[in-house]
């Protein structure tokens, strides 16, 4: 059996909540979900894309959601929609609903007197400072730290071991994964005799509504103006976003990207796995960057970019690069 | 002097628990240990490699476990072994022993009432969900966060800062360090219109036997089906590895390595620092990837891959990389 | 009005302390600061740059912090100081104090009956283990550990969640950032019949006076001897430097950088974000790295190095990645 549900619906009161014609008895219970993968019987799944058809027919004893093209999939329960994947992912907000938000003040946080934190559950080893601000429905779980004049909306969830320095702004409806770092010191020195002088870092870092933010990404604040990050930006894990980035909205960042400071990424773009921004630059509206490529340059025209050294077996690449080298003699 | 040891010992004691021949007095203490580079009179050390010969004979005042060609190294105290390198690593596990683990549970811990934590040490600050089960013999550090339902087994180490999402299982012996985070949503989303809509994530983290997982990595849990990592898989500090991903028995993955989602790599591979491996991918058993390369399609036969654009002087790289830009007009 | 500031100064005192020339009114109050870009009426601002010339004469009525060959930029106030840019960060220091440290230990602090704190600021959910040191003026803030015998200086910040493992030694006046580990376990282990063998990892980490640590940054301990970090070495977030690893005084590292075991750093050097350092090479004094390049063999001249892959639009890119692959057929 697939992934067990916490909340059991019958397929008629999907059918329902979907809006979606169902095949098959409207009493059957969903108990489990599963991928087309490792779907098994009674698994509730779902396929849209035609090449997968195949392996949908293999699993004609789950409970299927298919665009109307393939209502003949099986014999079984079918729920038909025009986008199953959306349609999934609603069936899936129903039958694993997040835990409710019990307003409250665990016996062992630490919250300051003078935060404002009405209507929020904060949790063991919470730590809330001075004059901080959380809203209605917001969640501090266990070892989150929240440090003075933060500002967070309604209905956050800040994960565990996650940081926000003081002054640090969010709006409604984010999550902050565990070990996230929002607002630490921009990486600011100047060259001085016999080393390096910091900078102190006294701007502060603004984020929309509708952001999340991955496991132990970091967002550093200002030097001086802040560091913004627009509505609905989507962030993976380890992730680095230096001072004074702006960050359009809707962008969404995977993993282990690094964005250096000052630079200026547009609305909607998309960055791949491990790509690396260099400062100052500028990217607009609607590009796509491929996973592991450098940004060394501004980019003023939407569409995919991408700067990857091709993987070959080892001998051959040494090959190539003994002839990129003899290349310049 | 080189580190003190913890816990000294004979040499006498060292080579019967190693199995060595001892040439030398039975009854020196070992009270320091040392690298061949940096070995001063009575620190404990070894060699194997002939290219370093020249150097083990400059500090022939050390005790010095050595192969059975090298016996006539020093007039000095030397223990004679087939694999000094393991031989050291073992007598370093006698010299260094591991802190006891004292079970019990801090006054400054968190502990749910449902947890079951028979035989394992909590230290202050540490946080225990609901329903969850830690094995005997296994600590938890200060600051450590596991939730609701995990399963951890026996003789464990989860470091300081270490967080554990919702029903996250892990085998014996595994080690966590500070700052890990596994089992935090996946980086899932569907275009809608006007952004992006989260989509839940479900499914579990399932991590096997003699497992370490090193500081601030990530691992994500699976979107519906569970991220699998194998028994004996070694992780370094700063690894993503995404959502829904496979990693096949005693893999090794060095640090700065992202791993994106649904990436299958198989058994006994060694992914060397920073690579990147794109998601849906699979890597078969037996492949090394050396550091810095992009792992952009799927490699089915054993051996070690490569793509690393060379390193030079900045303006030879200027030139090089101006030839690649006209090859294409 | 831009970033306002903790503690206003009029303009008089502010030049007397820079020691600048005001052409203006001394009793005029700064209440604000911003970048040039930014600025508005009344904030304190600098430029020094020819090239921002224009820019500066359209934020007149700014109080602005000039070269002398820029004196005649407004008729409103300005302090000529030969190095504005330096003048402005001494500026921002008086303007926006750090915090006082307030010597104590709050009362949900874990502070072990051994440690040595004596003039230092614990907060609450510290943890402080046995034997650890910590000098005057330091603070350590909520959720940060400093586990056993662990030596700190003077005047030091260690943030929320940062984790300094057992026997880690510190000078003075370091910052080290949220989520930074320091001292976790190398990634040591050796071959053996059906995997890996961990090797126990017993040395130490030692790091100089002046060190900043970035976010989320992890510094592994040796393994038998020290991983060393010199003097004034400035360290980015997310930054992985592997154990045995010595960082020469006064070394920048930026963000994402790896750096792998046993690699020697010189002084004075400045490598670019996430560039990949590969294990026992060594780069001498004074040498810069371009952001996103692998240093894959020991570099001896000082000087620039780079190696990145140009990036392209994706098309483009397509064509140059096939005709390398066939350079070597």
């Amino acid at each position: 059996m697939g992934r067990i549900v916490a909340h059991p619906l019958t397929v008629g009161a999907l059918a329902n909540a979907l809006n979606a014609e169902l095949l098959g008895d409207p009493d059957t219970l969903i108990r489990s979900v599963s991928s087309l993968d490792a779907a098994s019987d009674g698994d509730l799944t779902f396929f849209s894309d035609r090449k997968h058809r195949a392996a949908a027919e293999q699993v004609a004893a789950c409970i299927l959601i298919v665009r109307d093209v393939d209502r003949d999939i099986s014999n079984g329960i079918r729920l038909i929609h025009p986008a199953p994947h959306l349609a999934f992912a609603q069936a899936l907000d129903l039958l694993f609903p997040l835990d409710r938000v019990i307003a409250g003040v665990a016996a062992q946080a630490a919250v300051d007197a003078t935060a404002q934190i009405a209507g929020a559950q904060i949790d063991a080893f919470a730590f809330v400072g001075a004059r901080t601000r959380i809203g209605a429905g917001s969640r501090i779980h266990a070892h989150a730290t929240l440090h003075n004049d933060v500002e967070l909306g309604d209905n956050c969830n800040v994960h565990s071991s996650a940081v926000i320095y003081p002054g640090v702004r969010l709006g409604h409806r984010c999550i902050v994964h565990s070990g996230a770092v929002i607002g630490a010191d921009g990486f600011g020195f100047q060259p001085v005799k016999n080393g390096w002088r910091k900078v102190a870092q006294v701007g502060g870092v603004v984020i929309g509504d509708d952001v999340e933010i991955g496991a132990n990404t970091t967002i550093d604040r200002g030097a001086i103006d802040d560091t913004v990050i627009g509505d609905g930006v989507k962030i993976d894990n380890q992730v680095q976003i230096a001072h004074n980035c702006h960050i359009g909205d809707h962008t969404a960042i995977a993993g282990c990207v690094g964005i250096a400071g000052s630079a200026r990424i547009g609305k909607r773009c998309m960055l791949g796995g491990a790509v690396m921004v260099v400062g100052h630059l500028s990217i607009c509206d609607d590009v796509v960057v491929s996973g592991g490529s450098l940004v060394s340059r501004s980019i003023d025209k939407p569409g995919q970019y991408t700067g990857i050294f091709p993987i070959t077996p080892h001998r051959d690449w040494m090959q190539i690069a003994a002839k990129l080298r003899r290349s310049i003699r």
